[in-house]
């Protein structure tokens, strides 16, 4: 009986089974029957086989049937290449028929055998014939009146008697389900899990344990490890008198596996079968390295195994898995590292939505900032600090956020915006934060005025009412939801340190704030490769200062302002240098238009125009001038530290005395100063001198020496091409790819959620550029501004900060054309290490 | 007395002087005493001998002398390069001294050796001994007395007698002059004249002629054509008993040099001199190849030639000159062309305030589009409405422009705004209108509520009242100024046409009316090379179409309102096609953001809501959520051709039924449609497969054939870094170098202003990129383009039609690589047209 065509290939054979041929459950079943485990007679059609009965080639029936005794019952179940992608039901018993019936009425009793028949008649008439499943609701009992009514229902509905050879039951079978393989809506499905658009279908056809009738019957499933947590703990059921995975659809009655005080156990009714099924599930782990779940069928107190399927797991469960069969010697530490997805690992760091939990879905936007938050609506960063002060947790909701709104951000759970896209204020400064944010979420109406929210579906939501923002797939959810809590526990600490050693890339960290960098050094950040100073002036009582400085109206008026600025600004520094313990600080000089630090409405008009003493109607007119029609493109960056030199000139100031204050014997601290949107080399020779004058005068002021490292933010093209010329001037050049990207595509990150999901749906950009570096245009201006820059100043460190710099995609790029590190948001850390480390993995193997 | 020494060379020796070496002067006084006119003995001092002066070396006073008889009176005039670079004042009389005031007296009579000896002292302590000219006020007369006072003040002054020894008189002279020559402000004026940093100054010592004494004694200035047109009129005057230019100075009593009823003149008083000097005149005009202005004095009824000086002229003159000398075959056409400075050319098209015009200058701007107009103040586009209809001549002040003042700006002989750089709407309206405009203008504080202009000096100017805008130097002037009109007559036809003659690169028009269509025609531009078809929907009626569009809620919506502008937008193309008479016609398709169509303030947003029947809280929550942060980085191009394609369907629609139509036997119509702000390959597929379904539909439905070009505007710098992809879908590409430059740099032109001006001062930019193209970045991306785009397509055609397409440098770079041809606005035509002949009659005699 040994098949000789690969294409139906029985389990026992010797040549092994593949899954790019024939599925991973055919593979997997064969691997099962070499560990010598009690699995039923096993046959694998392959792909190709599938793929022409679905365009209606009949296949040889009496080929598959000669592997099977005559009277054997089969099931056939579907075997892609990765069972994440899916495929058609299970069907069961087949070649039950009127004769079977009275057969196995006699042998099991006619209970027993009713049953049989009747799962398979409604097994086929639903996936075979395509009827409607509601045809049987009329079907009371399991006996042989039911399985009467059914056979007639089935007549009925076909006009045709139910098929009785087991030849075309079978043929029917196969056929309909290598056709579901072929339909659109499946194809889709698992397209969206990251099948190939050709991806083949196996499918394999088994021997029946029938699981019902005489002495201990019953089937069930048996997994070691618990699969949220990835916590030993043998997690399943049994269920007497069932097939199948029937003891998980109908929970209620059936056995638990273990001893449990709530009821009766496998372990108890029969405790050897138990043991045996253990040591199978360990031999399991062992020899297919891998936390496998157990289906199996006891029939008369003989135990089978059907099936072994890779556990299900949420991340928590995936880290501890992998660290855990690293450390029992099962699997090396780099493939424990290479099984986890770097994107799932942001799962851990931030609280999710069980996946158990409730999805009342209000509306959907971009997920900005991962993890998620329930509470109560409010529409002012005000009301959002209110909710804080009494505790409550809270959702601000705003059009757009803006300077203004940060402090109402810091005391919100997380945040929604009507407008704005992946790098939008809101979600720069969540992702930073790590508070679950919600962008572009065009779906709802935001009536901000009203205070209320209107769903799609026409649901009002006022201010007070609670709901909960996944910000991990964009979702807006109705009500409270249950969470699950981040997981930053052992194995994650083992998983990391891990990577780290794998690593063969720094990993450095955005942080503005001393709690950034705090996030950053829990998650070993190598330094911070990008911190943003203009995020420390937005704290009300610094904005005021700098509002009064951009009032000023020379520069004896500037300077005395910055000078009140001078302390808080070294404080910060100071803050940020002992916090990273002499690891490498990058300062981002002053960015921002200064405009972003104006009111724009009434009110806030008016409390400047107080705050200044000065008449409205001079603040409106200095305001309204400033404005600019494209802020992106307009004076900020080095610009500013051109035209307006105070603040530059006082931020290196404190940049230097904080470094002499700081520094001590054991750490000598060496501050990177960087110039933000240079275009001409020009611009980076002024500052250069403006800056060094400025430490020449401290290093006389203060009697101490000290050095720093002055580098350039390139985020034009201009500077990209340019970057020889500028890399004479500098330590380091540092590709700042979000709005090196918005100047290549010419279109604003803010702007682009308008169309973004179009365009994507459309494959007009393969990805959103903001999403997956765009290696192809963006790329090519990194590479050629990397070889200019070495060709100019071979010592020069080059690196990428922007919001690319933890993706894999980026990562790899970075690797590819010797980055010296990559920098990205505190809790991106671990994602870039890991896939870093995953990248030095597969280079190293490859 | 032959001069070996060439650093003092004697103008009459056989070597010839050369104006690198001596300067302008030196060379011409040589070549005149070359053509045997009577000259006085000249010695030219080199750059490099002046150079020493000015170091404190003190010159050979003896090898000077040598040259000249010892009872000669010298002069000294400064020669350098080139005319136009400036230099110290001329000082005459030196060798006067008290012995030789006797000595002259007695040969002149004493009033005439006083006027001598005065003239000298005076010099000499202005010029000299930087006296203040003041001191000299209250000398009146002049005879001895005078002479005595003036000696007098000079010791008073200077408490040293006034030099006797005419060594140290030269001496001091030669080191004054060659001093103030490297002032910092003489440097500064030159340089600003386009002087190199280290320009030289070569100095003439001639004998002088005294033009006063016994006989007919005088000086004058004569030339064979009127400066300001270049018509044939002998001009001039002549002053008896005067030396120098004095006839000039002072023209109370001076002689006509032509018989003229308004008193006498020299060709009355000294027939037979005249008749030498109009053939001295003619003589130099042929053999100097140019029309001279010739100085010359008489002595005792004896005619000496001073010097000759190119004659400064007016634009009109210039090109009259150029245009007479070639027709007269005294140069070749080819040098008529390189004498004529392309940008100078501009002045001929416009209106320009008379050059001898009071200027009352109340402010300046960015002059962006050249040309002058006078007219009364109006605030906005309804009230230059008003003032046409009355057919009073007003200026359009904003604070910028939009859409909605382009009627007004039609009604308005100038505009003038707050805001905005050489690129903003204002100026590239203003441009393609050929309405002087002048933007940016923050000197003057604009109260656009109250209807006012407050000068920088204080001054209020309230709407009505008459003000100047010079959109050619940026000057804005109070009240109305004598105007020069612009001259499009034969010269320079002809100019135009020999330029054309000598052109390899073709010169097309940026035209989006059917007037830009017929003034580049009348420039013969060789056809349109950027029809921006947007401009077309800002008339009032097709602006409410729009906006109807706009609101409309469904594809079949949108199509309905399209429909209504489908026959609009044919009668537009019909027009233009029947102008351009079958030449190419190049039309980009919809381009601006829709919130462009919108009004923001709120008497616009209420006319909307009545227009279109909806309530005013729905208009304004649509307008609201329409804005953008960044519009220029926002959904327009291409990505709204794509997610609303219904625009760009009626564009092509009525482009393809225009063709039909327009083409007949002898014009067969080839429309090229251009794909504006395409990044991706992917853009240009989708929107081609749609016009070509459209292309096919129309055939279908009319029956008839045609053909057409798709090609691609290339703005973004990944489409020039992807060119070559894009490059195998297109026709042509033409580089859109305004977006492309602002992409670069990541600097946006209507906000650049506020800072470029202090970035070109302090040399961050070596120019405004806006104007010159940056050949370094924007360049590269240029030629990276062309490069890419050839080896995919080397059938392509490429195109430069930013706002840089008319600029010589730009074309310069074009013809470099090769580029097929520029488009600029109509108004450039010209000029580009002239530059690209230069560099084409440059390039073959190089």
């Amino acid at each position: 009986m040994q098949q000789n065509c690969s294409n139906i290939a029985l389990v026992t054979q010797t040549a092994p089974i593949t899954a790019p041929t024939h599925g991973g459950r055919a593979k997997c079943l064969q691997r099962l029957v070499r560990l010598d485990l009690p699995v039923p007679c096993t046959v694998a059609l392959s792909f190709d086989m599938v793929h022409k009965i679905a365009a209606n080639e009949v296949p040889s029936i009496v080929k598959i049937l000669d592997n099977f005794e005559t009277d054997d019952l089969l099931c056939v179940r579907p075997s892609s290449e990765s069972s994440d992608w899916g495929g058609p039901g299970a069907v069961l018993n087949i070649g039950m028929n009127d004769e079977r019936f009275g057969q196995l009425s006699a042998m099991l009793g006619s209970q027993a055998a009713a049953k049989i028949y009747l799962r398979f008649v409604q097994g086929y008439s639903v996936h075979v014939a395509r009827l409607d499943p509601e045809m049987f609701d009329h079907i009371n009992g399991q006996d042989e009146e039911a399985v009467i009514a059914a056979l007639r229902a089935y007549e009925n509905e076909t006009e045709e008697p139910f098929p009785q050879d087991k030849s075309i039951q079978l043929a029917e079978v196969l056929r309909s389900m290598a056709r579901a393989w072929e339909g659109t809506t499946a194809r889709l499905l698992r397209q969206a899990k990251g099948a190939p658009t050709d991806a083949g279908l196996g499918l394999v056809v088994q021997k029946m344990v029938y699981g019902i009738g005489k002495g201990e019957c019953g089937s069930g499933v048996l997994q070691l490890v618990n699969s949220d947590t990835g916590m030993p703990q043998i997690t399943g059921r049994y269920r007497r008198q069932s097939q199948w995975r029937d003891a998980l659809a109908q929970e209620q009655g059936a056995l638990y596996l273990t001893r449990d005080p709530r009821g009766n156990s496998l372990e108890e009714v029969a405790p050897k079968i138990f043991e045996t099924l253990k040591a199978q599930a360990e031999l399991m782990r062992h020899r297919l390295r891998e936390e496998m779940q157990i289906e199996f069928t006891i029939e008369d107190g003989n135990l089978y195994i059907l099936d072994g399927i890779k556990i299900a797991r949420l991340a928590p469960a995936a880290v501890r898995i992998a660290v855990s069969l690293a450390d029992w010697g099962i699997i090396p530490k780099e493939e424990a590292l290479m099984r986890i997805e770097p994107h799932a690992l942001g799962e851990l760091l931030h609280r999710q939505i069980a996946p158990d939990a409730n999805r009342d879905v209000i509306g959907s936007g971009i997920a900005a900032s991962p993890g998620a938050a329930s509470g109560q609506i409010v529409f002012t960063a005000e009301a959002a600090l209110a909710c804080k002060s009494r505790e409550e947790p809270c959702i601000l909701v705003r059009r757009e956020t803006s300077p203004e709104d940060i402090r109402g951000m810091y005391a919100a759970n997380a945040v929604l915006t009507e407008r704005g896209g992946m790098t939008s204020h809101a979600a720069v400064i969540g992702r930073g934060m790590g508070v679950p944010c919600i962008v572009g979420a065009s779906s709802i109406r935001f009536h901000i005025q009203k205070k209320q929210l209107l769903s799609g579906d026409g649901r009002i939501f006022e201010e007070g009412e609670m709901i909960t923002v996944d910000g991990t797939n964009g979702q807006i959810l109705a009500g409270q939801s249950k969470m699950v809590e981040a997981s930053l526990e052992e194995p994650f600490r083992t998983l990391m340190q891990w990577a780290e050693e794998a690593c063969d890339i720094e990993i450095r960290a955005n942080a503005d704030t001393a709690a950034d960098a705090q996030t950053a050094r829990n998650f070993s950040a190598r330094g911070i490769g990008l911190c943003r100073t203009e995020h420390m002036f937005f704290q009300a009582d610094r904005m005021t200062v700098m509002q009064e400085m951009i009032f000023a109206n020379t520069r004896t008026e500037r300077e005395a302002v910055l000078d009140r600025l001078l302390p808080m600004q070294k404080a910060d520094f100071m803050e940020l240098f002992r916090i990273m313990e002499a690891m490498p600080v990058c300062i981002r000089l002053f960015d921002p238009p200064l405009h972003e630090f104006l009111p724009s409405d009434r009110a806030g008009l008016r409390d400047l125009a107080e705050a200044l003493d000065l008449p409205l109607s001079d603040v409106t007119r200095r305001v309204e001038s400033m404005k600019e029609y494209n802020p992106m493109l307009g004076l900020r960056g080095v610009r500013l530290g051109i035209t307006v030199p105070e603040i530059y000139e006082m931020q290196v100031r404190a940049i230097f005395e904080a470094t002499i204050e700081a520094s001590h014997d054991r750490e000598l601290i060496i501050p990177e100063i960087m110039i933000p949107l240079v275009s001409a080399k020009r611009e980076v020779e002024l500052v250069k001198s403006r800056i060094e004058a400025v430490a020449a005068d401290v290093r006389t002021k203060k009697g101490v020496d000290f050095d720093f490292k002055l580098g350039v933010m390139v985020e034009t093209p201009r500077a990209a091409l340019r970057a020889n010329e500028i890399a004479s001037n500098s330590s380091f050049l540092s590709f700042g790819t979000n709005d090196l990207t918005q100047m290549t595509y010419g279109l604003s990150r803010d702007d682009a959620g308008r169309f973004m999901a179009a365009y994507v749906q459309q494959e007009v950009f393969p990805e959103d550029p903001f999403h997956t570096l765009d290696t192809d245009g963006v790329g090519e201006l990194l590479m050629l501004g990397v070889e200019r820059a070495r060709k100019a100043n071979p010592e020069i460190v080059v690196s990428i900060c922007g919001e690319h710099g933890g993706s894999p995609e980026a990562i790899a790029f970075c690797r590819t054309y010797g980055f010296d590190y990559v920098s990205c948001s505190p809790f991106r850390v671990p994602v870039a290490r890991l896939a870093a480390a995953q990248l030095a993995i597969s280079s190293r193997t490859s």
